[in-house]
């Protein structure tokens, strides 16, 4: 008998979360208010009300916000825009797998320092720079990291944000699942704390849908005027409408209830990963226990092959991502990304079980 | 009394053109039939149905088709994959000045090649390629071209494929305004006479509205297949949303009627162009009458310097575009790009009247 498969693969909402009445009402609303701003070509920046909204709640100029077709598409911008053959950048290990692709295409050396339970390895980075290896940028997901989970502390915030100005380099933050916290205080942004600093990525694909290809970098003056030029240069805008579809749920206070429905459907599904990794992998691995976002890290014990894992995890009917693709150094074959807030608590609680399984032999 | 300003600067379809109410209706069936897929994150080639449709159209292979957020930002993907500095792309001269900008920053060394009545100077391409100065590629806007309105004749297009096929680079042939035809007979496109080595861009901007952000590539496979790799790691995919709209909007058949609104639109508005150069600018400038599109080119028999030209267009409130933007070695101080679609007739003769005074002094 063949069991269902159990995908741990990819970080992305579940179908149940997307509000399709409500974005078909809100289209029919933004075509009859503002169809012939948002069907037509517009400014690189995108479409003004929604950075309004963003600069409001921010604190920021409107015009320091580009609305890009998602975050990762301006990351790839400025890096383009900026990085020269060689330049070192500083990451997470683990981190976003798609930074690194990115990154690394831009020609970057890539110098990743140790996510530890709090985050980010700070002692490590600090006698890397006291060594002069000096980067252009430090990319950084404080806040229920992808993939490890980890949130970082604010003494840590504080720490970076000083390194960054004694050896003068930028910051930017990758804050899409920032909203999308279960338990506990949330820290200041960098953003928050060094603004004339740091660059702020964040996104509505975990908020609204990410179909709508919506996302957005806050960045000092000196960078958004020149990535705005960079970004019309490209490909002239991204889509107005989506923007607009943006805006109506958030102006009107949508989205905040909608937040909070995420949160509702989220935390049981976070409950449930800590507690079957718990009941099945305890000394075996170990894990840190996030307070929100969408990922949870597993470091095993004891490495067991790629290959074997992959052939007991296709054996299981339980589909795993290679954790080295994480790591820009070839680590990671101890490391495991399990994603939860697209599966049902049941899929949880069987996939564990069959992880322990292929994990334990 | 100041005049009403008068705009000859951008090719933009009319909001007049724009249908809002049937996109409207198009986003509430599609988050119905299709939501969980196209609010969700998906291959970066994009929505298949849209692309089995075009697929259809062109004889082609559904998996050699990328959508993506405009047509230009896949030119952009391909420009960076394959342009390596130094590489030589040939051009038309005039061309589109957003290839211009694209291939430029991707470290294209430029040859551009002049653009006569009935398209480009085949012979003048021909003596550089015996010269042994080898393109990657040739970028052409073979219909209606912007800027200057021409269509190259069948004759032509023939001529260029055989030099391709000897001297061995690709032509990628940018089509948006090819179902835009007022008058006359189509050629058969490159994609038409030689899938094997043409890369055909377009686009829904021109057709539906700039504001969905749908573009289009058709590509051989050994193209198609690390270009969606690359679309991938740049920007995940495009938006599933907008791009089930379109094919909303061209699977029901009104597209195609849509078609015949806008050539009705905009039939007039080419007619009332031709016109008033006839009865203003005659013995003044010499223009191709095209048979379609968004653009006429018109050459002046005298160069007004451009600052001299600039002052007098603003004292008659005319927004002009420089014509040196078009050119890639500084040429165009004698080139004008008038766009006729997004003007009504009475200020297309307003317009022309007004360009006459600036011109004629």
């Amino acid at each position: 008998m063949t069991q269902m498969p159990i995908v741990f693969t990819r970080g992305v909402p579940p179908a149940e979360s997307f509000p399709k009445d409500r974005l078909a009402q809100a289209a029919s609303d933004v075509l009859a208010e503002y169809g012939d701003v948002v069907l037509q070509y517009g400014p690189s920046r995108g479409f003004e009300p929604l950075r309004a909204l963003i600069a409001e709640e921010k604190k920021a100029k409107s015009t320091d916000i580009i609305l890009g077709q998602g975050s990762l598409q301006l990351l790839d911008l400025y890096a383009r825009m900026t990085i020269r053959p060689g330049d070192v950048v500083y990451l997470e290990a683990p981190t976003y797998d798609r930074t690194l692709t990115i990154l690394k295409r831009a020609g970057a050396e890539i110098a990743a320092f140790p996510v530890l339970s709090d985050g980010l390895d700070v002692d490590a980075v600090e006698t890397s720079l006291k060594q002069g290896r000096r980067p252009s940028f430090f990319y950084l997901i404080p806040d229920f990291q992808n993939p490890s989970g980890t949130t970082l502390s604010l003494d840590k915030r504080v720490r970076i944000l000083e390194l960054a100005s004694t050896y003068g380099f930028l910051v930017i933050e990758d804050i899409p699942y920032r909203r999308l916290r279960y338990r506990g205080e949330e820290s200041p942004s960098f953003r928050q704390l060094a603004p004339e600093i740091t660059l702020q990525l964040s996104s509505y694909s975990k908020l609204i849908a990410p179909g709508l290809r919506v996302g957005y970098v806050l960045a000092p003056t000196s960078v958004s005027e020149p990535l705005a030029k960079y970004a019309e240069d490209t490909y002239i805008n991204a889509s107005y409408f989506n923007q607009a579809l943006v805006y109506k749920l958030a102006s009107s206070g949508w989205l905040d209830m909608h937040l909070m429905d995420l949160i509702a459907l989220y935390t049981p599904r976070l409950d449930t990963m800590l507690a079957s990794l718990d009941a099945h992998l305890h000394g075996f691995a170990s894990w840190h226990r996030p307070d929100g976002g969408f990922f949870m890290g597993v470091n095993l014990d004891k490495a067991v092959p790629i290959d074997l894992l992959k052939q007991r995890a296709a054996a299981a009917n339980l589909q795993l991502t290679d954790g080295r693709g994480f790591f820009a150094n070839g680590d990671g074959e101890r490391f495991l990304r399990l994603p939860f807030c697209a599966l049902k608590p049941e899929e949880i609680q069987e996939g564990i079980a069959r992880l322990a399984g292929v994990i334990v032999g």
